[in-house]
């Protein structure tokens, strides 16, 4: 049996160098408005979950976690470029509690920090020389492309009254889940994993990632805000089209599916709102078959585990994914 | 004597070579909000320097251009990443007599689309396994920072009264020339150049591109409308902290700089506010001034030539640089 505190412990030491990177990187002082507002959105306190995966899948196949640091720091960067575009697009004011860096700074400044970050992020994946850079490089850049199509599709879906389920799965794999795939695969092919074990890490990371949206869509009605440093019940609010709201949109009694249309075109939703829209997507199953579809996802990526040889190695990836199932916020 | 219809057909395969590239990676179709800006964009006729730059710098070095293709791909799209997001910053509205992405679609397509392309530029510099990946990669990466680096410069400067002109040396150097500087040395070093040739080149497009922003400010006083699709006198109705603006703040006539505070002051500035303007900068000797550096610029990356072994790539890159002292626009 694997040892839990060992697996707490090798995530403590790789969140500290992480962090230790991370100050490196972003020690430069000027210009003020490109490099303050960069550190302050790294210093914010993120969990880390893309470097920690990739640097857990570079040890499961045989690598040493400090050779991946150069990766790990990449993509760490690269999700907060993601965070600070994403909000300025979405006019978010705030993050993990703080104000967001276009609230803090201006729009400008967050367009321009976010280009820095992507800087940095290659800066960073491509300074260390690793012999399938030509690799590494193509995958990180085609997840960057994926990204950035996910999050076109999101906004698209905004102004568009009949997204499907289909739309919402091409959508969330592209935006959300192909980094994660990215970090896993990157990490197997750091730690010189063979073809099978790349792909099933790749797979691991697809499927986690897809579960790891779907969890955010049911969290924001299950959580309170103290846990998630978001406003219980946001995404309705913002009329997303999450899983939750497409599927009762299409699913609901047509009683129901009134009430819901009736309540979308108000301008401002209140609590009351939220609670209405929350007891149909009981009543539709809206509820149950996310968790469903959650639990699938979670199920394919422990599966895509069983491929890995290394036991020590296997098992870190398996309580990370625990701990990820296991998360409130 | 080399022959200048060679250079001039040399260049326009070339152009014509990346243009057909260019519409290869932009054939993708959905999402439509991220494709159709960028494609928008690429097809807007840009004069393709750059690219044509990196070509020329390849083929003087020993290299055959068609295996300097992708990194020509790379910097337009990066290059073209970089004004769609100025223009968001500036809030232009028009560039090259159309409207700027932001202004056709709006803000969040714009900021995409540059997302969009910068991932592009990246995929296009990486997937082709050239054997100086690292170097190259580590160059276009600190190349962007640059970027961003001068870009954040520009804007801190709005808001800035006392700029001098160290300070807009610097931030041209990062926000211009670093660019060409880079699309030099990267044809340099895809041709096989020795260290001493791809430090020459690495100079001759540093001052080439010190030069030409320069060349721009001054441009933007003497050209009319119909010749550079800006309006005339554009940099002065925006306040901006060009080389002529701040020398004639520093040097001119203490009732000539009050002439100017005093139109700076105004919220609008007409006609006949910059032809005052241009007045002084004639008086304080600011136009003499720009183009005596502009010219030590283009000498300086003239004399960088001089280290080319290769007669005939050694010409062309004479001729390339003709033709922009030459511009018009």
């Amino acid at each position: 049996m694997y040892d839990l505190n060992k697996f707490q412990s090798k995530v403590t030491t790789i969140r500290k160098e992480i962090d230790s990177q991370l100050k490196l990187v972003l020690s430069k002082e000027l210009p003020q408005t490109l490099y303050d507002p960069m550190r302050y959105m790294m210093s914010a306190g993120g969990k880390r979950l893309r470097p920690i995966l990739l640097l857990l899948a570079c040890e499961a196949t045989g690598g040493n976690f400090k050779n991946g640091l150069d990766a790990a720091v990449a993509v760490e960067l690269l999700h907060n470029f993601t965070l600070i575009h994403d909000d300025v697009m979405d006019q978010d004011d705030t993050r993990r509690g703080s104000p967001t860096v276009h609230k803090k700074w201006n729009v400008n400044v967050a367009i321009l920090a976010g280009d820095g970050l992507i800087a940095l992020s290659y800066k960073y994946l491509l300074r260390s020389n690793y012999h399938d850079l030509s690799r590494l490089g193509s995958l990180f850049s085609n997840t960057l492309l994926e990204v950035c199509e996910g999050q076109a599709y999101d906004k698209e879906f905004e102004s568009k009254e009949d997204v499907l389920l289909p739309d919402y799965f091409k959508m969330v794999r592209k935006k959300t889940a192909s980094l994660l795939s990215m970090c896993a695969e990157t990490g197997g092919i750091l730690g010189g994993g063979n073809e099978e074990t790349i792909t099933a890490l790749r797979s691991f990371g697809l499927n986690l990632g897809i579960a790891f949206q779907i969890q955010d869509d049911l969290l924001d009605v299950m959580e309170e805000q103290e846990h998630t440093g978001k406003t219980w019940g946001s995404d309705i609010r913002h009329k997303k089209k999450t899983m939750l709201l497409i599927h009762a949109r299409n699913e609901a009694s047509s009683s129901d599916r009134e009430v819901i249309e009736e309540i979308l075109a108000k301008p401002n939703l209140d609590t009351q709102d939220v609670l209405v829209i929350k007891n149909v997507f009981r009543k539709a199953g809206t509820l149950s078959l996310s968790s469903q579809i959650l639990d699938k996802h979670f199920n394919i990526a422990r599966i895509s585990l069983n491929k890995i040889k290394n036991t020590d190695g296997r098992m870190a990836l398996e309580q990370y994914l625990e701990s990820v199932i296991n998360r409130t916020n």
